[in-house]
């Protein structure tokens, strides 16, 4: 640290992602990427782009966000585009977010939206989860804040019902209400058709995981028309080409690949039931997942344990210091070969 | 608009990019493109990455550091890559400006400086170039606040000798000095030699111009290891996987490629030189521009007129509407037969 930073930077504690190590082929378990590569179709146009790479993209990313928009069935005014939903997130916080306005999130959610309050400068507030980590409507109701709900929720993939998340977007209607769709494709219900319906709802949601593009940095925003164009004033104020050439050819060319992407959700979804049911019979207790990872703690042995036993295997998992889940592990939904794999060294480990 | 906006976004002027049309097809010399393709080299490693873009990329970016550390002569820890050169800057802004260090610059620069002001809610100060655009290094001598200079700057082409730079940089020891190189390959004089002696300097450079990546979004940032960390803590606390894994590949092989980028720059210079030369016998005047462009006024054709009429004959050029040039333009240099197709509309124009 210089000493030039200013105040607000200065006592900044930034978001710490999952290990990439390098030293060690792993069995990747730990940042919830998808197995399966991109589309063919969309390695393909993206392949058509790498040529003209010399020229801008298109600021406005306009065939993207028709893709996009169809998809999700939405106009295209009610979609903009960004380098990985953490920046249309940062936007909100940007955007919505002051002295008066602070941002409201569960105390075990997604670790960024702490982050971003911080280099920020606004104020937040952790509303905590309930004990067995679901999300009660009724703390969000009449917010004095700008609510960032993850759903399903992570690390606890943990789904809220649309009906409690409509609650909670029409009880206030004076600031502006997230979800953060980022792991919806795997079993999870959107709030996207709520946008019609309701001027302050923010729904985000990403191509990282169920769409196969962790590498390439795409995620998105659904909202009201005059949110786009909030969000879209900082976008033009931070970076007008957040989303390169490249990025936006892989995104139409999954966007268009629908069966590829629902075949995907699908056996991820098999493999997340299949998971479930083989570890609680070696004696952990999971969470009712969503998206894809599983959230699940051991009856005996603690989650640090089991992450460095497992690592010590080549099977990287996630796990948290924070007091409330250090005894869980998240571990993200591979292939059916991953799958088994991390159910063997599991065995081993415990010794059955 | 919105009704939750706050009030700093809310009184927020975007940046305007130069424009990207798309129902006709334009000689485009207005936003400072490479007519070059990326480097063979980059393309191919580019593709090997596609069909990996279900992974993330490593978020610190080791390899291609590395290969501009190399390129630029300076330790890895000297070096943050970005999501083009716009981002390293509003991380500068984000952390040394705020309301006792106001962001310092020449009133004819970068217009995205004063925008990243209002989006970060920091103060600005204006000091207004000589009358024949130069910057004086005194003006600069002692600031009360965070220096940003474009270097060549934009859109006069100027180039600042490294003397006067260092001037400033050694007088201003308590506040960073951002020097901006978006366009120091085509004939400038970069400040990077100077990081080893000054703490207080941070030198950003884009690969979009002279590495023909501006679709591909690629900047970088060099300067004292504690600065890099400074802005390393804002990447990870906005966007920690900022350069995607195809952009970092692409970078790789562009920086390896340094025939190809230093054939390209010698081409870009000479076809500046031969266009300065045939438009001043055409009435033209023109400033000594060592960037990728010419900036230019014609001794009885106002700017706008000119800017409307290429724009009629199929050349779309910049034309800035602020007081000061308001007669001038901004024309890209591109290929030697996009700068015959110039000068020919030019002349048919002011019928020669």
């Amino acid at each position: 640290m210089s000493t030039f930073l200013n105040d607000k930077i200065k006592n900044l504690t930034p978001y710490v992602p999952g290990e990439q190590p390098k030293e060690r082929k792993f069995i990747k378990l730990n940042t919830n990427e998808s197995p399966f590569p991109p589309s063919s179709l969309a390695i393909s146009l993206a392949n058509e782009e790498l040529s003209k790479v010399n020229l801008y993209p298109d600021p406005d990313c306009k065939d993207l966000i028709l893709e996009i928009a169809n998809a999700v069935k939405v106009k295209p005014q009610n979609v903009i585009v960004s380098n990985g939903s953490d920046e249309v997130l940062n936007f909100a916080f940007i955007s919505y977010c002051d002295d008066n306005n602070p941002a409201v999130f569960p105390d075990i959610t997604y670790g960024f939206y702490k982050v971003f309050a911080g280099v920020n400068g606004v104020p937040y507030k952790e509303i905590p989860l309930n004990s067995d980590f679901t999300i009660s409507a009724s703390d969000y109701i009449n917010s004095k804040g700008v609510i960032f709900i993850a759903n399903p929720n992570a690390p606890t993939g943990i789904n809220m019902p649309i009906s409690e998340i409509e609650k909670i977007v029409a009880s206030n209607p004076n600031r502006v209400v997230v979800i953060d769709e980022a792991y919806v494709d795997f079993g999870g219900e959107s709030a996207i058709p709520l946008i019609s319906k309701y001027d302050n709802l923010l729904v985000t949601q990403t191509c990282s995981k169920s769409r196969s593009m962790a590498g390439a940095r795409l995620g998105f925003g659904v909202a009201s028309e005059k949110i786009i164009q909030d969000l879209n004033t900082v976008k033009y104020s931070t970076n007008p080409y957040n989303v390169n050439r490249v990025t936006s050819a892989l995104g139409i060319g999954a966007l268009r690949d629908k069966k590829y992407f629902e075949d995907n959700c699908a056996e991820i979804i098999k493999n997340r039931e299949f998971l479930t049911q083989e570890i609680i019979k070696l004696g952990f207790t999971a969470t009712c997942s969503r998206a894809n990872f599983v959230f699940i703690k051991h009856e005996s042995v603690s989650g640090k344990e089991l992450y460095l036993k497992l690592k010590d295997k080549g099977v990287l998992v996630r796990h948290f210091d924070k007091e409330r889940i250090s005894n869980y592990l998240r571990i993200t939904v591979g292939s059916f070969e991953e799958t088994l794999a991390l159910i063997t060294a599991l065995k081993e480990i415990l010794g059955e």
